[in-house]
């Protein structure tokens, strides 16, 4: 027998329809012996409907007040989820975030979960209760209703994983595990069985959106095992998916485990800088200021004592960003402001790279064989991105895929 | 300064530009120098679309879980009005029935409350901030949500002001008070002023739906003095409506206050029942196990050493009690069994009928020289009621509203 708690997204528990088939699930891994938390999203739509009412009050709405109002959506799942399982003979029990005392601090709308008092969900375990708990939301440390922020379910199932010291998380969404790479750009991608932490946060946060990148944060902090798994196939309790652990010794390490991209990249160039210590901070600074997130960063030194200094960004912050660098750019001295929006990132990841040289040359004369220019490099540990124009983005994740064996029939 | 604790029911709340309104009237009360707390229903219609939700699930809901799911309706409202409260620069805090520890029994669906802990509430009250409040909604012992019932929200209000011993509890609902008898059929019916707890139980158990009848009672026990306004008459703080309240030595009392009326009478006879000890229980015992309501019971003794007894129920349980009378005339060799669902009963309701004789007579009077026949008769202390044929009812209201001058001329 083990612990096992499972997350359903706001697709899966859509409907009445889609409630009953969780339930069905679920009760199928009670009648395995094992003990199961449940842990789930508002019904899909439902947390738009109440941002609606909310903004037909006030545009920005009160953050205290906003949180009230969202932890409903969650409240009405758990309770409709909890008669579906009783009325098929399962005893559950459903709690709110504040009932089982989901501990966070006070940042409304994005708080984060400081501490689970585990005893009452640990009690109706015993008593052979199907618990269900509401994601997304907590308490602050007077009471307050909080709200973790969108996907926050993820980390609120996590998070609770963690407390309980369950022996696997499983998250149920409406892909049936993570791939290699967008099967809608390479067909041949295939669904990995395995993939680590930090290799799954690396395809998170370059655009494979299956998981919020703080559940995955969390899960590495504290060891919980995480499965993805479709809720749309078969009911049964077949364990298929992905499963997110630690790195083990013993795993044999595939050199890279998926090919991850990002579309919604831009870049701005400062050309001829004066160079002087200091500068970054005065080019970065104000971009910082404005809350504008910035992701790759390259500079050159030219020749002149002059350096050009590149950076990427979401495109929706292209415009305004543009006109911080050009107000940037006279105090500075530079020459010319120049951008780019027509430009696209792609990235291997793996921890086999760690081991095995000759993993970027590789990448870099897959993309020459195509013809594809790069326009900017950046490395870490285990993994590597590049810039390339838009236009070549799927030629060079099918490239790349190929190359590196990543396709179902090798 | 005083303390008012408001009440605002589903169809004041039923748009968010009916609860723009209400943060309108709430500002003016607090511009007054007055400290507000404010219990909201749900939105009107939010409560059945819940209902559906469930019934969709499970035909017999489990009841906690119902609670669940029901309490999210008052938290929207809570919030939304609040924010509604923030916007127009009026500090304002919501809070569930959990946050606020309003203590319950643990029968779901239909609890009780138990206690309230008003720190919190004074607390903010004192810092200057409105307190919202939602109703119908509380906690057992063990922390698990329960709700009042159907109406309960009137009660969370006047617990609230007894917990806080509040000046007033105004219920803001979509009349603008308590009326001498229903105003669709009489149409010079007034608007009361005055009327007291044992008053407004008798108006409202007879069928005058103004008030629930556990929130009189509880504002009674307590001492509450209880006001129902309307919250669609122009925004304002101007004290009409009708204030309910104990009964006062200087009061000067009108001999009658209202004339009430039910139309959802039935009633069942069982002639020439040998007449012995114990035969009243005989004869209800099997009514009351089938959990149908007794209203009105006469017995009379027929001089053949039998007896006839009549009692009156809600329509709705006429043909079972019927048939459970069938059964039972048979068991105790009664004669016959006999109904009809063809009457209803007209009560006058007046503390002042305590000091004034004669009270009964010019009743009988008045229904005699209209040609109404009198079918039953039942007294209590501050009423009398009959029962008559159901094609009279509009005849037999007007003609007691005239003869007792309770007409707006008079």
């Amino acid at each position: 027998m083990s612990l096992i708690v499972q997350k359903y997204g706001g697709t899966s528990v859509g409907s009445v329809e889609r409630i009953e088939s969780v339930a069905e699930r679920v009760i199928g891994w009670r009648e395995q012996g094992h003990q199961v938390v449940i842990v789930v999203s508002a019904m899909s739509g439902e947390t738009n409907r109440l941002v609606e009412l909310a903004k037909a009050i006030h545009e920005q709405p009160v953050p205290r007040e906003l949180d009230v109002l969202l932890a409903t959506g969650e409240q009405v799942t758990i309770a409709l989820l909890s008669m579906a399982l009783e009325k098929r003979g399962c005893a559950a029990r459903s709690y709110t975030g504040h009932q089982v005392h989901i501990r966070t601090d006070s940042v409304h709308n994005k708080a984060r979960i400081v501490d689970i008092d585990d005893k009452r969900i640990r009690k109706d375990l015993d008593q052979g209760r199907v618990v269900v708990v509401a994601g997304f939301q907590g308490m602050d440390e007077t009471g307050n209703i909080t709200t973790l922020g969108r996907g926050g379910s993820d980390t609120s199932a996590v998070a609770l994983a963690a407390a309980l010291q369950a022996d696997e998380c499983q998250i149920y969404t409406d892909v049936d595990g993570v791939y290699t790479t967008d099967p809608r750009v390479v067909p041949e991608a295939r669904r990995l069985d395995h993939i680590t932490y930090e290799e799954m946060l690396e395809m998170a946060s370059l655009g494979a959106k299956v998981l919020q990148i703080r559940s995955v944060e969390f899960a590495s902090k504290y060891g919980v095992p995480l499965r993805v798994l479709s809720s749309f196939e078969e009911t049964g309790c077949t364990v298929a998916g992905t499963l997110i652990s630690a790195e083990e010794a013993e795993m044999e390490q595939a050199l890279i485990s998926g090919i991850a991209f990002n579309r919604d990249e831009a870049k701005v160039t400062m050309l001829g800088v004066p160079d002087q210590p200091g500068v970054a901070h005065k080019i970065l600074g104000p971009i910082a200021d404005s809350n504008i997130e910035v992701d790759m960063i390259i500079q050159n030194i030219a020749e002149d004592a002059t350096t050009d200094f590149t950076f990427t960004i979401h495109r929706n912050d292209y415009d305004k960003s543009l006109a911080i660098m050009q107000e940037t750019a006279k105090k500075l001295g530079a020459r010319e402001v120049t951008g780019d929006t027509k430009i696209v990132k792609v990235s291997i990841v793996g921890v086999g790279m760690r081991s095995h040289a000759g993993i970027a040359s590789t990448m870099f004369e897959t993309l020459a064989t195509e013809g594809v220019n790069i326009r900017m490099i950046s490395t870490s540990e285990i993994k590597i991105s590049v810039v390339v124009d838009e236009k070549y983005l799927e030629l060079s994740v099918r490239a790349l895929h190929e190359a590196f064996g990543l396709d179902q029939s090798t």
